[in-house]
């Protein structure tokens, strides 16, 4: 069992600009013996997330920067081989902070188990993981919408963009997304079952949105910044409210100014930055509700699947350029 | 008695950018006859305000535009000459939307008996006028701060700013001032009773506020935007809360980007534009508040008296380049 080797990436140089393959060595190393306490995990999947981007930098930020020389932080599930903490068996399936390798060793703290009879292991990297539930907290905490309402989702063919969009469909809304190409536009009305589609690559989307949006946008799920959120700000209507779950187009360093910062106070707008792990006593109710969903058919998701380690940082590459479908992960 | 002549001002062009005498019209009008229902009032103060810029532009806004060829809105303060409504008598103190002349005839529904027994006539159109309940709604219905915290009020020396900063010292927090000019900032601190105030014409307000709060602003108290609110925003602290109340560094057209939008999602801000005329319910309370403090001296106000309905666009003007401390109002 010890002569286990684990193929793991280093964060070995702060990027200027877009992410290369530059930022990152992969190296092989033995696995060590576990001690009293800890938990060995062979992932079977890793999650990349546009969030990552925003730690690769050092800057004071919600999270410590990434550390470098040391292994790439990232969410996983995988199954346990050994343990020596109680409250975990080998064999069982575990949710956890292993990082862009193939095995982790944990105290048990950042571990999960997971339950994959009715929902398959890699839901819980993508609906009912990090996305689903910046997705969940953003629409059911924050934008609150209510039947009738129109609700805008920008980057709505992505993982968290996806699942918000459904959210307030579930919940009785009128739902346009914004998303890049004729492909992932098909995919957010026929697969996400989304009301409309805007594809920001070929249309104007503030046209666009005046036109399905007639009396204004009721909420705004908003992933993106810079010019799309510039062109949701435009129609906003009286009262309404902008969950503010991401901004992708600054995540390299692109400056994403704000230009119709008048509509913040014409149209009394709520808005609100947040990051899901200072909502933390909501997960056990959002990780059900999402599960259910899932399990039910409710809420649809699609994967784009890398395999292999080896290519985690292709897989992250790629998926901040949006050539991805639904969620990126890498299966080991 | 029906021989009084009222002298008023017709909006008449509207404006491209900053506003000029061109806008205005000077016209004397007989006071006619007072019809069943109505109130006639003699002003006595009238109240120029930032907000008359918005309503001079003929775009969609939460008010409708100034309309041309009509007396110029605002409210005034007054005495009734006349009534033939119930409710108001002859000899009563009332505030109003009157608008820039010298009488007005009302159907009573915008009048308002005030209390001019503990504070001024012109109080009532300053700290417990439309200014003072902006501060009020926007520091006691959305910032609500907590003893020790810190709190950043831009156009501080403004009739707005100047009671929000006294609102937040009254209850328990650090109050950090933004005005123009030396004599509005000794204003601030010594009259108002802020802790510090930044000159945001000779200092770096940037620098100086992380410099004067260090751990950052937790309540942001915002009448400006543009580069001011930019300073604010690169020194948020996480879970900080802004009450968007106005954005005159725009009013006249300007280009008001915001660069640090990144802030909003980094600190899980909690942004809010309010208006106060959606927020009648707690006029009341805000009113009885307000006047309680005034009289007990525990909030101060000062005041720009320009004399004569004939200056009324020059004290507009005036006010609007930020030349006079205080409250800025018009006697008759």
């Amino acid at each position: 069992m010890r002569t286990l080797k684990n193929r793991r990436w280093l964060f070995v140089e702060r990027p200027q600009g877009e992410v290369t393959e530059r930022q990152f060595q992969l190296e092989t190393v033995p696995v060590p013996e576990l001690q009293e306490g800890q938990v060995l995990v062979r992932h079977e999947f890793l999650s990349v997330d546009p969030y990552m981007r925003g730690r690769m930098d050092d800057v004071a930020s919600y999270a410590p920067p990434q550390a470098l020389g040391q292994v790439m932080v990232g969410r996983t599930v995988g199954t346990v081989l050994e343990s020596r903490r109680e409250g975990f068996r080998s064999g069982d399936m575990v949710a956890g902070l292993g990082g862009w390798q193939e095995y982790s060793i944990s105290d048990g703290s950042d571990l999960r188990l997971v339950d994959v009879s009715r929902v398959s292991a890699s839901a819980w990297l993508g609906v009912i993981g990090t996305p689903g539930l910046a997705a969940w907290i953003g629409v059911q905490q924050f934008l609150r919408p209510v039947p009738g309402e129109t609700v805008v989702v920008s980057a709505a063919a992505g993982a968290a963009g996806s699942v918000a969009g459904q959210l307030a469909r579930l919940a009785g809304c009128r739902v346009i997304g914004i998303a890049g190409g004729p492909q992932n536009c098909q995919l957010v009305q026929q697969e996400y079952g989304f009301d409309a589609c805007i594809d920001y690559k070929a249309e104007d989307v503030g046209k666009a949105l005046v036109e399905l949006a007639p009396d204004g946008i009721d909420c705004l799920f908003e992933n993106v910044g810079g010019r799309i959120l510039d062109a949701a700000l435009a129609n906003m209507a009286a009262f309404s409210r902008i969950a503010l779950c991401g901004l992708i187009a600054g995540y390299s360093g692109q400056p994403i100014p704000m230009h119709n910062v008048y509509s913040l106070l014409v149209n009394r707008i709520q808005l609100r930055g947040f990051i899901i792990t200072d909502h933390m006593d909501l997960w056990p109710t959002a990780f059900a509700e999402l599960a259910g969903f899932v399990a039910d058919g409710a809420v649809k998701c699609r994967e784009t699947i890398t395999k292999g380690i080896d290519n985690a940082p292709a897989a992250f590459m790629s998926m901040m350029k949006g050539n991805k479908v639904g969620k990126q992960l890498v299966q080991m």
